[in-house]
């Protein structure tokens, strides 16, 4: 690609090695969760929130779990305004779940900022001023001294509002683009701001450091969060936080890895909305925490119920393969994953193991409200006899035998490869009782009667044979067996090595049986047929004839002469 | 949430520390990229490429620069065996370019791929068995020895197969699930492979490690690589290929990271398609690598054209906020960022530096063929007038002066606020055009003469004034003065504190010229108007007029009284 030295890496190193959190392979505890859903995800979306979406979003946070909720940047319009009021006024705010509001280090701002929060039960204020040598030099203009008297300025207008202005009230500082920001520049504007706020261990101060714009890598990160947290004044006073973005596409990685590194507290919307390539997901980081045995304090135990509000409010689609949360993310349609998942769920079954360790199912997708049918094995030409039978089984409780199900495959992969499209269970139902099931052509079975004496079996069958009503009768060991005999010795109909199995049928109607039969015709091959009535002897005699009937359309195949 | 205990990690950490990795902060070449799009990517859409279409692909991977390509597991389905045999039969295989074939480990299978791959000019044979815990009990049923065992006796027949059948034949091993095995059982049976392909270093064996489920933080997955390169056998004679998957959402950071602890060689994906949540994103890793000043050695230069081909060819849609694909992520919505944005990209036209440094733009987006106009800054009601000037100079070419974007601003987001929509361009210029250009109520002019002496103007003008037509003249030292002393003499209209600006109108037209003007009121508010015409003299005339019209309008409002 051309202009490949137009660019250069913008982030800062720590001045020292900070690589402590590497030693630690898994995150064991929750941060303390920030949904900035209402603030940074709402100014990213095509069409922002009214009044009302935005009171249903907050209800949704709270549901969920949040404790901390930053509600806008209420100095910005006259909309996020009335809606922090409105939370205020109404008393919609749970007295254990804090509000926190977004300003700019200037002094209209800052005044109006508190009139939004005027009695408010907890409310923290969130003063931001960018820090970064790009903005620095690009947009402010201003050298580091002046950069940090906006930020102390900004810090003594709060802590003397707070004072005076009515409400229980926290602090945040945040220089905004740190990770363009020279670390022990950075450090320098964070404990100026301290030293204005001067936060002790019960009245904590929050110092987040946001990844505004992704310059590195995920690792570098975590270096420069551990570099602050040894650093910054009053450490035993300060709550540090992180804001990831993921514009690298390593949002969450940063996150998990800053967490290793002393982060204590993250900022992050649902699914990833925001700023470009959006803020870090809250649900991924929950669930990934949840993956690994810990309880991640936010309760996505009905996923798609939440998925689909978020949708309507925000007017964003989750994409298929997103964490978790996608379409397709338990989704196997290729053969040897779907054998593979069919088996686990059995040994499962088989086993109670304590826990849960099914091939290609990072979790139970049970356990956030998704189902298994339909969205665990999904059938299309890549598929295998393992899926289209663990398919058919789930949805319409037909339990094949492996070698049935093998050349159910075949008939089912046919039609997906000619169709070019997925088959739903439905679908493969219909086909399975389209070629196997209750055949009647060219032999139909009208009536059985049997006798039974002891170890000994005759019955009497009218058939429909070739166009014709006959009569034909035979005895055997059993009740098949003199089937057989009769449709040898009447029809000229001769089978062999048969092999039967029997269920009910629990699925659709609760009393139906269904028989599986397969018979060897004279060359080896092996046909199957199924059959399903309220009766079990029916159903095994309809089995039969229905895999005489697909023997016999095979011989049929077979006799035609190949010819182009 | 509920049953929280039944999760474990499943992972291994390699038997010692292996971090040498971390002190790395930015991987400093490409690996050799390889795409699975055709075999791990096709196999997970919900309706799989026909022939045609895979021929398709793999042009468009050629096209980007791939030179190693996985082009199916042609034993699995005649689809698969059909596009391998079409590549090799129509030599459509650049004579750089390596296809690789996928096979398990099972004899018809293998014999079935060579059968495939026959006379292939260069074909990595990728041989895979499946080797993690989990795998090996529920799914095989099979202890170490016989997993090891399975793995060699394929190794054995590619290599037979590979000397009796005509082509060139390159060889790749893959223990599958290898994140959910033992380091050392994952070790052992690697170097029991490598001990019958006995490679060298002219002719190297890949082996490739998968994250076939991404079962632990990225950091993690770097530590397992970097323990393998330590202790594979025949290090010198192997490249170790690395293939994750993105199930906690950190598939980009496992990749790079694993970059940075010895991968030489990369899997992955056009847009991070594959199964469920998908395999690693190479667009994403080739312009992170770019982001930093490396040439990632695939072309991107028009992503928005092979995003369209993908999307066409895969059925899939790339989300919004994808990194550097994404419809959203250059975009702001909000004010500041906006502001910055705009502030970032007239310092850089003014300073020309040596690297692109703008904010909120991780990269130039002209680099990957995306443009500004549309893209970058997008209005809606959290935008600001910065951003909406922005755009309106982009896109009809007016460059406001900065007080008249304050009174523009209002404006715009009263109507976005209203309608709650996002605004384009032409909407917000027809705003601008509504209240601003060329205003012709109550006043309107409608033939304006001059003449001029030295230091000394007359203008006559014909005006309609509320519905009348009056015609007025004044003297003053230029001809706006002139005109403003007629309309205070023949119409009683007072302005004062006249401001000027004045260009060409070069979009759209590029023969008119279009002023600005401002005029303060009698309480000291200041009133802007704009005249566009052919006629430099006209378009001021016009803005003038256009001022004192909203100078009125705005009279007339705060005349009405307030009343409930």
């Amino acid at each position: 690609m051309n202009n490949v030295n137009k660019y250069t890496r913008q982030y800062f190193l720590p001045p020292e090695p900070c690589f402590d959190w590497v030693h630690k392979d898994h995150v064991d505890r929750p941060p303390i969760w920030c949904s900035v859903d209402l603030r940074d995800g709402n100014q990213a979306l095509i069409v922002p929130m009214n009044l009302e979406e935005k009171l249903a979003y907050f209800q949704l946070l709270v549901e969920i779990g949040f404790k901390e909720i930053e509600v806008g940047f209420p100095a910005a319009s006259d909309t996020e305004f009335e809606f922090v009021r409105t939370l205020i006024e109404r008393d919609l705010v749970p007295s254990d779940v804090t509000i926190q509001v977004l300003t700019q280090s200037r002094d209209h701002i800052i005044e109006r900022t508190f009139e939004a929060i005027r009695g408010a039960k907890r409310a923290i204020v969130h003063l931001y001023n960018s820090t970064s040598v790009a903005q620095r030099e690009q947009v402010f203009r201003a050298d580091k001294d002046e950069i940090v008297n906006i930020a102390v300025t900004g810090a003594e207008q709060i802590r003397d509002l707070a004072r005076t202005t009515p409400g229980n009230f926290f602090f945040q500082y945040s220089p905004e683009s740190f990770t363009g920001t020279e670390l022990d520049f950075a450090l320098e504007i964070c404990n100026a701001v301290l030293d204005v706020w001067k936060p002790t261990p019960d009245r904590k101060v929050i110092i987040n450091l946001p990844a505004t714009v992704e310059l590195s890598m995920p690792h570098v990160y975590a270096s420069q969060i551990e570099y602050m947290g040894k650093r910054l004044a009053r450490r035993d006073a300060i709550v540090l936080s992180v804001h990831p973005h993921n514009d690298r596409g390593t949002g969450v990685a940063a996150a998990e890895l800053a967490m290793l590194a002393g982060a204590e507290r993250l900022e992050g919307t649902l699914f990833g909305n925001g700023e470009r390539t959006g803020n870090v997901d809250i649900v991924t980081l929950a669930l990934n925490l949840y993956s690994h045995g810990i309880d991640p304090g936010l309760d996505f135990s009905n996923l798609p119920a939440i998925q689909a509000r978020v949708e309507a409010l925000t007017k964003m689609q989750v994409s298929r393969r997103h964490p978790y949360a996608g379409e397709l993310v338990f989704t196997a349609f290729s053969g040897s994953h779907q054998d593979a998942i069919a088996k686990g769920m059995k040994w499962r079954e088989e086993k109670s193991p304590e826990h849960w360790t099914v091939p290609y199912l990072p979790i139970d997708p049970k356990d956030i409200g998704r189902e298994y049918e339909g969205d665990i094995i999904r059938i299309n030409s890549q598929s295998g006899k393992g899926g289209i039978g663990y398919v058919l089984e789930q949805s319409h409780g037909f339990d094949l035998p492996p070698k049935m199900r093998e050349q159910l495959g075949y008939a089912v992969k046919r039609v997906s490869d000619r169709e070019q499209k997925e088959l739903s269970a439905d679908e493969i139902a219909e086909i399975f009782m389209r070629e196997f099931v209750n055949l009647g052509q060219p032999l139909d079975l009208v009536e059985l009667t049997g006798t039974d004496a002891r170890g000994s079996h005759r019955v009497r069958a009218t058939v429909v044979w070739q166009g014709e009503t006959v009569e034909i009768e035979g005895a055997g060991n059993g009740r098949l067996d003199a089937l057989c005999h009769a449709l040898e010795e009447g029809l000229g109909i001769r089978v062999a090595n048969l092999t039967y199995k029997e269920h009910a049928l629990e699925v659709g109607s609760g009393s139906r049986a269904v028989a599986y039969i397969s018979v060897d015709d004279e060359e080896g091959n092996t046909h199957f047929g199924c059959g399903v009535d309220t009766d079990i002897m029916e159903a095994s005699a309809k089995a039969l004839v229905s895999a005489v009937n697909r023997m016999l359309a095979h011989r049929a195949e077979m006799a035609v002469p190949v010819s182009k």
